[in-house]
């Protein structure tokens, strides 16, 4: 390099930089969470986490117990019109309908096939169960994996029009790492299935297969024509909501989180658990205010009901989050 | 320090170095598993880590991909003369018996009060469970965790009179360490109880309750008296031995291994789900043949059979250790 252009590339970095201090006064290098709003509940976190992972704090939390776990639907994701692993089902439905004509006549698949959204919400628990019946089980563990790769690498909201994966929300991936960044183990726990989750939440997330937490259809090993495989069996094995969050942590982690994260009343029993352990815990609700930026919805919706959560959460002092008031960025750009 | 001293200690030291390398000719600082002997199992085990963890090899396996799954009794600590879950299980019993007065006149109880392990064990499957539900539900999972960790504290072998936690194989203490060291995620998936093993596995093994797989009793999360606990219900949730065995690792780990460990044929599947994967895949059996320094058992034996699984071992070229001939030592010093 000619020595007489190193005082102008320098100058020219030094420029840049500065714009760069100057461009981005909230999203200062320093800071982990730029998509939070340096609002109560990112002073919380932050104040949180540097008492659990500061040495020889009364505090101290060590790296193996450090256990976060975030429910997905409405917490890492968005859940409107409906969840996204809904839309999977219903795009199944319409792959599987040819070899399927009795379904015209029968719902909740009929519905599904003309787009009667509440007529398949009619059909109600029973109408769900012959749904994931239909399109999550029959074939093995792998071919399903291939199925739920290739449906989310072209899924868009039926709304924005964004692919799926990018409704996800920015200041809890900004989250995530910070955690990881302390040495927490991020782990999913959600009411949604895992082995729907467990193909991309890796890539989305950063969150591997072994820490996704979900419900479970049953699962059989057995060999056919000479190729061992596990097949999901058409029967319900474990609901992983509400109650079943801390009986799904217990089975599959063994340990007692100490940060909870979630946006319903599915989690209030994940929140509570980890809250009332001993020692210093964690629990956050995400309230869906920001009609404008994304959906507005609490007590009284059907599909994610916030109410006795969100009770619990005033009474207890854990920490709630509004969308619209605490998060700067809702998506990713 | 004057200088006078240091050609002294220069010289103690390099005494002291040499004295070492002279005293230990098989288990020189280069060897990761001083307590195989050199023959055709710790060859390959060593082939196929190197192999798989050699950036550039055509064989390479990225380090999340790196799962190992281990059986627990039988191949990682001794089995005999019954699973060491049944020794805590007939305590329970007699702890219990005081607050039971019709165990005197109930089978399997009776015959565990007064020592008669042949009517134990003819009281079959139905007595197994109704054992297991006495001895293993009814309580919260933290407190089952404790009752553990107090009986293993002081349980010891009706033979050997040594500590349980000591009735461990020392070449695969070696080995664990050994795969953990070179990227591996180490697994037990074994047909123990789940909860009775993460209590000591991590310090007996280096294995974190998370990454423990066994069978289960049903859990349910409740409230008792404002006090949120996870209580373990009279009702067996899942049996993680034979085919259940690639069920469960696909259940908890959501990844196929790379690498699996076990001894009987209740490991069968395991190994075959392993070694039929794509890539690279290693498989071993451990053969109990070692009358003298262990127990010898193989095809015929009632509790822990070799028969099925050594077969297919033989037939598929999966590793066979025999305990006699390849391993130096068997228990810790």
């Amino acid at each position: 390099m000619p020595a007489m252009q190193t005082p102008i590339r320098t100058l020219t970095f030094a420029a840049t930089a500065l714009g760069m201090v100057l461009a981005t006064p909230f999203a200062c290098a320093q800071d982990p969470l730029p998509s939070w709003n340096d609002t109560a509940p990112k002073k919380a976190i932050v104040a949180f986490v540097e008492k659990v992972t500061r040495e020889g704090s009364p505090d101290f939390v060590s790296v193996p117990e450090r256990v976060a776990t975030f429910d997905n639907d409405g917490t890492l994701w968005a859940e409107k019109p409906v969840p996204f692993q809904a839309l999977f089902a219903f795009d199944r439905v319409k792959v599987l309908a040819p070899e399927h004509p009795e379904w015209n006549d029968k719902e909740p698949f009929a519905a599904i096939l003309r787009g009667d959204m509440q007529a398949v919400a009619d059909a109600g628990e029973k109408g769900v169960v012959e749904m994931i019946a239909a399109t999550h089980t029959g074939m093995s563990t792998d071919e399903f994996a291939a199925i739920v790769r290739s449906w989310i690498a072209t899924a868009r909201h039926p709304k924005t029009g964004r692919p799926l994966t990018s409704m996800v929300y920015q200041p809890m991936l900004e989250l995530l790492t910070y955690l990881r960044e302390h040495g927490f183990k991020t782990y999913i726990v959600s009411g949604g299935g895992i082995e729907f989750m467990r193909p991309w939440t890796d890539k989305v997330y950063g969150i591997p297969p072994e820490q996704v937490v979900g419900s479970s259809t049953k699962l059989k090993y057995e060999v056919r024509d000479g190729t061992p495989l596990i097949f999901k069996l058409p029967a319900i094995d474990f609901i992983d909501d509400k109650e079943g969050k801390p009986a799904g942590i217990q089975s599959h982690i063994g340990r007692r989180p100490v940060m909870a994260f979630g946006n319903s009343d599915g989690d209030r029993q994940m929140l509570e658990w980890t809250a009332s352990g001993p020692g210093p815990r964690f629990a956050l609700i995400v309230h869906h205010d920001d009609a404008t930026r994304e959906w507005a919805y609490d007590r009284t919706d059907a599909l994610a009901k916030l109410d006795q959560a969100w009770d619990e959460a005033i009474a207890k002092g854990w920490t709630v989050v509004s969308m619209k008031d605490d998060w700067r960025t809702i998506f990713p750009p």
